[in-house]
């Protein structure tokens, strides 16, 4: 029997984990998670691939992965399988046979991501694994002013932890909307691919301006300095989550 | 300096704490907590008196309760110094003034539950902690039809699960609406008061019923019979939550 290339949306929360990626001598990831019940399902090793790598404590709506698999349950059953031997944060939504040639991450053509901050008084008792509290509320107007400088295809430099990325640093984000909504302020992000941290260094220099201790128009300048240390803080992993990954 | 008596709204998540009621030699229940922090605000013993008693695990929106103080703090800073002191699944939403005869369990009229179970292929990752996986899509025609011969004033020993009870157990029910919206099941129990665990007895029956266990009809007898045993399975804590009471 071949191996048949299978194509998996996941739900999980981030909290407990060090993040997507399985690393040694950490248990505690999603990829692990995953392959080890896979693993365990077709009595052999698989590899799980996965569109994108979150942060630890970082959550996602529907993260794509895909895996080959010589089973001959079908796809539903799959996901039972799954559901029924992953812990409770992590969930399989879908199932899906895959062309051969579907990579989750080489096909991923762009991603959407959140990140929710409360700024009420008082404190975020249900969702407060889900929400940074970012303290007083800031100004939208002038978030979304700086949000415009942003957008459009930059090198992302000043926004990446990572200060020695050998790859390009250039990505387009193509989308940055910023919505207050009673208590709950969100920042809404798509672009064809993001950089180690950059969601939340964006958020956290957004943040910044919304403050008042930076201008929009300071964008600019911080774009062109290519210098993590001239942008703001990192906004905390659990106000983030991938919402989607398009493909085509 | 008199003392004054002070209503207090709170939201918390029951998942960890034995209840609202204290109990000696279980430090994690919410009236516990609540004694504490005011009573390290006051530098002095606080009782605070709680509209009804959650069980163990049960969450709530809006709970009311009361207690008497003396401070010179404004309203506004005795609930940012509770929010400050507080665990994070803790919240005090709004502190006010009332009158020295306000006592927030004598004087509700009325209170609102609602019991949340997730019916839909998967696992609810996220609210996982709010919702009961019931199973399968129950009939909720049938849960209606059975919801109706429940409402008015009825005893309700057959829905409590106190063997002993030697107050009253006649409720008013005036409010049962069950709702399906997408994977969610909702029921929403207003009435002017609750027995021990009638909330979840009520649940666990009504679903019953939605899986064709029982005939909605049968709940006349049902409430007839006045024995805890003839009921449906009691719906586990962590779906329902206490969403609001009512005063004159």
């Amino acid at each position: 029997m071949a191996k048949q290339n299978y194509r998996f949306t996941i739900s999980y929360e981030g909290t407990k984990y060090y993040g997507w990626e399985k690393q040694p001598g950490r248990e505690l990831t999603i990829q692990g998670k995953l392959e080890a019940v896979l693993g365990k399902m077709v009595e052999g090793d698989v590899e799980v691939i996965g569109a994108g790598r979150t942060d630890a404590g970082v959550h996602a709506r529907a993260m794509v992965a895909n895996a080959f698999l010589e089973t001959e349950l079908s796809e539903q059953e799959i996901a039972d399988y799954m559901n029924r031997y992953l812990p409770d944060d992590i969930c399989v939504r879908e199932v899906k046979k895959a062309g051969d040639r579907f990579h989750s991450r080489y096909n991923a053509r762009g991603k959407t991501y959140c990140y929710t901050c409360y700024v009420g008084d008082g404190k975020p008792v249900f969702d407060r694994k889900y929400v940074f509290r970012a303290g007083e509320r800031p100004n939208v107007e002038k978030m979304r002013k700086a949000a415009e400088f942003l957008l459009g295809e930059h090198d992302f430099t000043s926004f990446c932890s990572n200060p020695r990325m050998k790859k390009s640093t250039v990505r387009i984000l193509d989308k940055i909307e910023i919505r207050m909504k009673g208590n709950y302020l969100t920042f809404l992000y798509h672009g064809n691919g993001f950089l180690q941290y950059m969601v939340r260094i964006l958020t956290g220099t957004l943040l910044e301006v919304g403050y008042g201790k930076r201008t929009p128009e300071s964008m600019r300048e911080l774009l062109a300095a290519r210098e993590r240390a001239q942008a703001g803080f990192t906004a905390p992993a659990h106000g983030l989550c991938l919402l989607e990954v398009d493909y085509h």
